[in-house]
């Protein structure tokens, strides 16, 4: 199955020349970026911003493990599509399941190619001291 | 005068953990990128896919000369909108104007707060040997 | 075990402003890039820089999967040990495990901590077309 | 007179992928980036590190203004040599001048070839509310 699914949290993302290489194609570190961007504007439309979180909790997620598959390339003025949501979590750790897809314009998302897939580990810290704390619950009951 | 002119190209951004850096703000490097992103939109807006410029013109446009004045910070989930208008342009190279703004949620535009401008100096070269050559005539009658 | 091993290929990386976020601390996505400079300059070690590789030979690695697991930070100004080892290969692709170290000026290696750690999955493909193909023989014997 | 001079700063970065962008060349605003490193080991040299300025004076540079102009490029695996020097400095702001150079391997420095040139413009302030303060005495004395 490499359609996104309609029930998932979707971002479109446009490909620049800040996120190519020399091999004409997008930096693969750079899909980490781009599930980030995903992640916190699904977090965001659950009403949970990441600088309100830190000023209200005092505490952030960090990212404790990733991992990504790459499937096919993307080039300057592609459209992608990245999707998030949770595949596992619990109080002291989260792990996203994350998609990027290339959309051809003018095209149904039926024709989506994924390009790449990965999973997001995530932990919760103190901002002050960086030491491991809680997801906060309010946060946790958002994302399940 | 603080505000973008209703007539100017707009592109808006929003700030990742990407952007930012240890002093708790945008890197200031990163405002090339916007404004970079913002310049594609536009030509975009205008017909010119930059990868369709080069399948088509075998040519790219290459930046000769940068300037940024950074008048204030932007900090993670702010949102910016960046500006582009043309300031200069002859056959052989364009200096386009560019400046980012905090828009603040739920305010106008007029109370945008000015973070950085700068200036970007185009030209054109040939995709396989680099060597410059005259802007397509199409390109430069549609950003006049 | 906690400390590079004496055979294992080691590169100092420093960071900078550009390698952190708000969070006062490198950014995750940035140790693909850190691994990647180690893994490169290994390669070259070994008599394989990266663009002669694609001059003479037409063909450049692609990253296929990465994998890294983030133990502690590290912060502006530290200085990093990363390594980079074979873990696995055949001809169609190679798996290199990667660390990356914490390095306090002053001490022995022995006092290393580990940061993050990986394994970064390597295919081969044409310049040209992108198609997949044989990783060089000379290539895969020398990292062996 | 394209060589740097033997009594400035000088400190090599090597191009790797990340720096490169789908033009087969160091993406522009990466210059940006490469300058700091040589203004950070230029200051290191001096006996200020950035992360102990911070810790102990409570402050921190800010880029206030960068021009940068482009020459020529630099392509994966180059070797550029990169230097700072002081170009005017008060107690409010300093103007730091700034060269990349391409350096061909086994030839001496006066084969140098200058890549790019800029000025990046400092002020000082307090790190927790970002206000604009006096550069530390001994750092402006250092540096001149």
């Amino acid at each position: 199955m490499s359609t996104p699914s309609p029930s998932i949290f979707e971002h479109p993302i446009r490909v620049y020349w800040e996120d190519t290489d020399a091999g004409g194609i997008v930096f693969y570190a750079n899909y980490l970026k781009f599930f980030e961007r995903a992640r916190t504007e699904w977090l965001r439309t659950l009403g949970f911003g990441q600088q309100v979180l830190r000023d209200e909790s005092g505490g952030m997620f960090v990212v404790s493990e990733t991992t990504v598959k790459y499937h096919a390339p993307a080039r300057l003025d592609d459209t992608l599509v990245v999707t998030a949501e949770l595949q596992s979590g619990g109080k002291a750790s989260l792990t996203i399941a994350q998609r990027a897809y290339l959309r051809t314009p003018g095209q149904t998302p039926s024709s989506d190619r994924l390009l790449a897939e990965g999973t997001i580990r995530l932990g919760w810290v103190d901002c002050t001291n960086l030491k491991p704390g809680r997801i906060p619950a309010p946060v946790l009951e958002a994302l399940k």
